[in-house]
């Protein structure tokens, strides 16, 4: 007799983003004349480059003709794509073997798998706040006793608080019995926008080293980082190829969240406590091997287009894009008096909630409800992120200019403060 | 201190494809003259039809265009392509709801993956040979004590021993000792060509329905079934949507090994002992949106161009074209009095090894050897896919026809039979 996976009913709610379209539903199902403006998801709306179209559009012709047409490729990723992802961070000083780049198709697969290199009984640390699939991977895998809705948190998981007072990350530990063995760092940080120091990743680094630990290092946000003085990889900090997996994607970049485009580098010289050399890098490509058959060759094409000079160029020009919007919030928000931060080195805002008539700070949702019911802008509540994203909400900078103004305009009429 | 999984160790050699690559490479470096024939892997040659190539280059246009450009889609694939899927079925009288089918990047991952909906202590059945995807994932899931090179297999794993008795399908257990909760079947089955009839899948769905079991059904090859009295896919059964979920891939179908488009059926009605209605359903739902961010949006217009009326026809092309190579490779090694199945309604072979000197027949890697240094031709040894696979190579009917002639007449002039 089958039984279920009982680690599914674990899950606290659902998933973030469908919640919030049941409630943007539920609310323009009621008011069919208001005006949304979607600054939720963080999700790319500019057009594809036209270096990135020629990649592509001449990969679907290569496979129209029987002598160029391919069929499975490595699961590693096609030999181009990682030489060409190997130069990328080459430029930035950053030396990888192709051999320690693994293509995927995005970030998210990689972040929700990377646990399962992982002993059962490991000790995870995850950013609070942070994209919920750090913590979700860990429940469905079973890591994880019951949700506690009190605490906002999982039994056995481990959060590592983000303050304003520490700059959205947390120090590692310090006392023995908080010992962590996979830690979640995420850089330029979704939700709140805050890019780790070099400072903070070198503790960190120098915690994992010291203690064996390993950092699940998510970059997917590198290229928003305007600030020459910030880490854009962690292994521009010494040592760190020895304890952290970094995970990249071209869809914040380039456009590419519907084209599907990622990498997650495992070093040769990563090691765990029980270890041999090179024995995670192996895993991780008897993994890949096992679960997944490669990238798009389509999309890998467009990637190693994306890649090029005149690929990176245009990429930069849709990073600037979108961080002008994130400019242009800023500036709206600050100018009602809202505690802003992000937005910088980041495309996405973190947002305090106002006081509520009773002169306590409103919850995440109830400020979400606000801002959708009074200005018909749809954010994300932080409180979604992790208990620690209670009290703010986070503005995505993502959309086309003219949504953006719009949706400013209508803050400042409508949204009473 | 982190430590790995330690399940990684138990998988038994290499993956299976990286050896044959080792043992090619060995010998093509001492013989860098002899020509190398490609019957092994079963990786699609042939040129994408002009209708998929349209809907293909049509969709990176609309990305070029911000008002046409899409980022994120759903999780479970694209509205449209779903209905298309669901409109195949009913083309072959299965009535399937959108809701019910989940759209992949293939049914490598999606059969990878699967298993991860049951309980850890589930008892898994699989079929033997099989695709070694089945296996490895339970492996590396934990389910598995260590492999044992005796029995060739994995402490735990119950398998499901094909022979030319039964058509390569084992009955359902009966004996309640013999009693299994996941059952992994494949037809047309990868390695052995074979078919499962309407007599055998109907006596698998009755057990699963009498204890509650599960069936994970593959139907990647389905679209290679010629006899229409040979079901193509598991819900033509009665009673199949209670117990079974399909995966299915237009990877053989369409040329779609690179372009990577599958999907998942998980009807509603599924069921396992412990769970609620619909639960199963919504389980994948949740897998889906935690550990994946939907197939390419390029990918996916080109799968509803191949569902099309005309995309469905040129598909029937490419696989005649396989096929006649399959009947090729049939009759010339039936000539040479070697015994073979398959390749009638699959496009594999699945060939008995000849007697050595000794009057014992060859050993899977030995007749692997004796066709790669005789003849300069790969196969798939039968072996890699099982213990019931000892005895045994698979052919692949997958490769241009004038390298599949080639490759005959090679056998023909050079294998010392």
């Amino acid at each position: 007799m089958a039984k279920i996976n009982p680690n599914y009913r674990k899950l606290s709610a659902g998933y973030l983003f469908p919640e919030i379209a049941r409630r943007v539903r539920e609310y323009t199902t009621a008011h069919p004349d208001v005006t949304i403006y979607r600054l939720g998801i963080g999700n790319t709306t500019e057009a594809l480059t036209p270096t990135v179209l020629q990649g592509l559009h001449d990969r679907v012709d290569a496979l129209g003709v029987r002598e160029t047409y391919t069929g499975y490729g490595d699961e590693q990723g096609e030999a181009d794509l990682r030489a060409a992802i190997a130069a990328y961070y080459a430029a930035r000083g950053v030396t990888l073997d192709p051999g320690e780049i693994f293509v995927s198709d995005g970030a998210k697969a990689d972040a929700a798998n990377v646990q399962n290199l992982f002993a059962q009984e490991s000790v995870m640390a995850i950013q609070n706040p942070a994209y919920p699939v750090y913590v979700d991977s860990n429940v469905v895998a079973g890591r994880t006793g019951e949700y506690d809705a009190e605490s906002g948190s999982y039994a056995g998981l481990r959060l590592l608080d983000g303050t304003p007072d520490n700059g959205w990350f947390a120090p590692p530990p310090q006392r023995a019995q908080d010992e962590v063995d996979v830690v979640y760092l995420c850089s330029p940080n979704n939700p709140t926008g805050a890019v780790a120091t070099r400072q903070q990743l070198t503790e960190w680094v120098a915690y994992a080293r010291q203690h064996r630990a390993v950092i699940i290092f998510d970059a997917a946000y590198a290229e928003f980082i305007a600030d020459p003085e910030l880490p854009r990889s962690i292994y521009e900090i010494e040592g760190a190829r020895e304890c952290a997996i970094e995970l990249t994607s071209l869809s914040k970049f380039s456009g590419f969240t519907g084209v599907r485009l990622g990498w997650a580098v495992v070093p040769f010289a990563l090691r765990a406590e029980d270890s041999e050399e090179g024995e995670l890098n192996r895993m991780w490509n008897r993994r890949q091997s096992t679960f997944f058959n490669g990238a798009s060759n389509i999309a890998q094409s467009g990637a190693a287009a994306a890649l090029s000079e005149a690929g990176q160029a245009e990429s930069r020009e849709l990073v600037a894009y979108y961080m002008e919007n994130a400019r242009i919030i800023r500036s709206a928000l600050r100018e009602l008096g809202l505690d802003v931060v992000g937005g910088d080195n980041a495309p996405y805002l973190w947002v305090k909630t106002p006081h509520g008539p009773d002169g306590q700070p409103l919850g995440s949702w109830e400020f979400f409800d606000q801002l959708l019911h009074e200005a018909g802008v749809v954010v994300t509540p932080g409180s979604g992120f992790g208990p620690a994203g209670e009290g703010y909400v986070r503005f995505s900078a993502f959309g086309h200019r003219e949504d953006i103004e719009a949706a400013v305009r209508s803050i400042r009429e409508r949204l009473k403060l």
